[in-house]
């Protein structure tokens, strides 16, 4: 270990083979964005505090990285981005075709402890869909996710799409007599099923007048799921994606501003986390705007740090993965310089290929030619070969098969190595 | 404009053709830097802060967003990147084959009043060459920061390369038997030549026993060059680069690590700003690593705000710009659902059409034909009708030139349209 400074905890540091990593997933994320007919924006890494306090509330809000800036201002890191774009679509709404199909990646920050899939700073894919209320919203953005977990790699058995809706919730509040106070308690109390002990549930549950007995029968035998949810679930199997979901009322998903459909993918195998999640908000930006601006919602978001670790531990997805990093070599030809003296012919053909597209790497200084071979055999790429004997012509060899062959260095060399380069990679 | 929150003074919001303006740099920082040989990385936002108290000094130190996070500790969102490379680079350059090729793109933030041409968040593309002292590396980024130019669209006479060596300057003290101090006295006067009342210069000039006149001499006359600039000029000529730099010993940049020499992509233009800039710093990794690690270095930086507005203004770059802005169509293909009982046999149809890699949308909620048509014509691209007459054939049409033709849905459908994008596009 070096000695020195050293990173915060929770902060990563992404080495060039971690950022192919990362860039895999960010252009995975965009081109399924892409073919979903979404646009790329991007907000502000700081924004006012009063944003996220007045949004998120809960259990955000003791996570944040605030602080005063130098004017004095209450500012944050943002630690998610919904909020932005709520604060952004209010703003410049107006100028866009509906719905307003935008999408987003970039880091966002929050003060918990680090751990094994955890971090102080993650980047987060978030998909949106602005002015429609109608269903057929809600099943794009799940439809969305399905692929993008695809394209990732991962096949049917490996996640599932866990599919609610609040406003089941509402209804059952409705015919049990409680207030809209009392439904948001008993939501808290259905989103923390899982964590809580059944004698906590039921104490909770009964200062509502509510069993147990009561909540799982609505959650595991539902009279009827809504239109909502029937909708969603015959639009998702038009489309050849019905198996990858199941309804799970007990999904309700903790932040308070979710107001009706809910989905979460969730890893089906070993480990059971949520991999990205998200659903229905159609107050958020009336709220965020002083209701000057209505406009119904629905978006999700996923984490690099958690689907990381779920293709790391899928073989298959993993292998896709590995494929997509080996075709993004480092460089495509080594320029071997066999005579010092030749150099500035090396720098000459150096830019022809550059300038054609070609990646290239030379010995930047004078370098003994056995260390040269072995530098080239390391970047795995060609070598050609300058001021050997062939000079003018230039030899051609492939490391990984041993082969040779001359090349005239003419006008047409840089298309002569890009077709050299087409057949043998 | 609606009420409600605002963003901070300086913060940007990137809409989607701001976004895709900013896409565009990025894909251009990443292709030069490919085809060069660098490999990107990335270190964190945020830092200790006395990574930057340490190494940069001066004027960024005023600067900070520096506060106290939520475990006492006094971190900083970085100011600039060539610290936080320094700190990783001494941490893992063991690993690495010498010389390391590396690259990022990234967030900066910087409290200053916001204007024209400055923001207090940009990002930056740093490119970095480590492990060589070889002048043929300083050489590689210049040329790298060359093709950068031409492949935004510049032409030769939009910008110039200012080329500059503190060794010079560091002779040039020796000879006047300046102190090491004093020289560096000196470094800062030449800095501010162009800012400071000729006065102001005559005074501190004086103060090291020197003559206004000595040092305009020593700039516009000077007697050698040295050997790296030499170099470096021979090895640009070779590359068919030398038009564009002209050595202008006045540059010594600003910053107290810079070492040997440094350039500057300087807009020759009506404005004459600095666009990127740059240099050796072959002391800066040992400093931030107690010693413990020695490694040659140099690289530049570019910031996305000045060359955006140098490519608008320029009108050849400007139009290579839009020309790849309109080639990034948001849809190619728009589904109007002539028949709404048909919707789930339009919903197939996006979900094969876009698993083939096309770009589609359609509408998410029963919507009048003729506003779908409209809606269809609006996102620029083709139409395929699902529903008419000629169901359950396609109709697929292109808007710009009003010519329809029918086309049969069976399992090649992606196939045909495919072909047909690439033919009328």
């Amino acid at each position: 270990m070096a000695k020195g400074f050293q990173s915060l905890p929770g902060f990563r540091d992404f080495r060039p083979e971690d950022c192919a990593v990362r860039n895999y997933l960010f252009r995975t994320f965009r081109e399924v964005a892409r073919r979903y007919g979404f646009l790329e924006y991007e907000t502000p890494l700081l924004e006012p505090t009063e944003l996220y306090l007045k949004k998120s509330g809960g259990e955000l809000s003791s996570q944040l990285f605030r602080f005063e800036d130098q004017g004095g201002r209450d500012i944050t890191l943002r630690p998610e981005v919904t909020a932005s774009l709520g604060r952004l679509a209010a703003t410049v709404q107006r100028n866009y075709q509906k719905p307003i199909r935008w999408f987003e990646i970039g880091q966002c920050f929050r003060y918990e402890k680090p751990q094994k899939g955890r971090t102080r700073e993650f980047y987060q894919f978030n998909v949106d869909l602005l002015g429609e209320s109608n269903s057929g919203a809600d099943a794009e953005l799940i439809a969305l996710s399905i692929e993008l977990m695809r394209e990732l790699g991962f096949l049917s058995g490996d996640y599932v799409i866990r599919l609610s809706d609040r406003s089941y919730w509402q209804a059952f509040g409705e015919k049990k007599g409680l207030s809209e106070e009392q439904t948001a308690e008993l939501l808290q109390i259905v989103d923390k099923l899982e964590r809580n002990k059944p004698e906590v549930t039921e104490e909770n549950l009964s200062s509502l007048g509510l069993t147990a007995d009561e909540v799982n029968t609505a959650i595991e035998q539902p009279e009827a799921l809504g239109e909502n949810l029937d909708n969603i679930l015959a639009n998702l199997e038009a489309r050849g994606m019905r198996d990858e979901v199941e309804v799970d009322l007990s999904i309700v998903r903790g932040l308070a501003y979710y107001t009706g459909v809910v989905f979460e993918v969730f890893d089906a195998r070993k480990s059971l986390r949520a991999v990205a999640g998200g659903g229905r908000y159609d107050t958020l930006i009336s709220s965020l705007s002083d209701g000057s601006v209505d406009l119904p919602a629905a978006g999700f978001a996923i984490g690099d740090v958690v689907i990381r670790h779920l293709i790391e531990e899928t073989p298959h997805a993993a292998a896709k993965m590995q494929e997509a990093l080996e075709a993004d070599k480092a460089c495509d030809v080594f320029i071997v310089l066999a005579d010092e003296s030749k150099q500035l012919d090396a720098l000459g053909l150096a830019s022809k290929l550059r300038s054609a597209g070609i990646a290239v790497t030379y010995p930047l200084a004078p370098t003994k030619v056995g260390k040269q071979f072995k530098q080239a055999e390391q970047s795995g790429a060609q070598l050609a070969r300058v001021g050997g004997n062939e000079f003018p012509e230039l030899a051609m060899k492939t490391l990984s098969s041993r082969t040779e062959e001359t090349i005239t260095a003419d006008a047409d060399i840089a298309d002569s190595i890009l077709k050299r380069l087409n057949t043998t990679s």
